[in-house]
């Protein structure tokens, strides 16, 4: 367990392999919402950078693939289901935290999370 | 001096403020480039994940215009530039070991980075 269903595609450096599969504007918003504590759909959809349906469908599927986040059905007819990280997709909660410092430093505007965000531990 | 020459586009979150820049396969590559010593642009071409120049081009510009690197002509006649990292683009290397680390623990395959750069301060 814990090992990824994937494998690094463009070379075997560890920042691209993680770009291969976080490489892009939406994959770690899902995850900082999951981190957060949202699971369903509909809340993924509700934050404020406005990921649209096609694109959350998509990045939901890949990341499951990947097996950084797991689905569980919570109600049937119709089916819905709820999302929660896998322990690899939760330990991505550094990058996260690093993220966050940068550009609270760097960038005007951007809002500081709580401690209780910054400094937990994956 | 320090702060970005951009600003956050589709939120105030520090995650979706960095992603807005650097979210996508090549840009964090390029600053992890630099980050060993690379400084041209043949030797970003020449790294393992295959870059095209058009995308390097891009990259390039949009990393500079948004202040994390900069370049000077090191050759007239034709003008070519070498690149270095302005101190906010250094000061993405804790992201870079960050992703180091996940893939490392989660990864089969990737290779382990040398301390040297996993335990640097930026």
């Amino acid at each position: 367990m814990g090992k990824a269903a994937f494998s690094p595609e463009r070379s075997t450096c560890p920042i691209s392999t993680t770009l291969d599969l976080v490489g892009d504007k939406w994959s770690l918003l899902i995850i900082r919402d999951l981190t957060i504590g949202k699971s369903r759909y509909g809340e993924f959809l509700e934050s404020p950078e406005g990921i649209t349906t096609n694109i959350l469908a998509n990045r939901l599927k890949r990341l499951e693939a990947a097996g950084l986040i797991e689905k569980r059905p919570y109600q049937t007819r119709p089916i819905r289901h709820e999302y929660r990280l896998t322990e690899m997709g939760a330990k991505l909660l550094p990058v996260l935290q690093a993220m966050c410092r940068w550009a609270n430093e760097f960038v005007d505007g951007t809002f500081v999370p709580p401690d209780t965000f910054l400094s937990r531990k994956a």
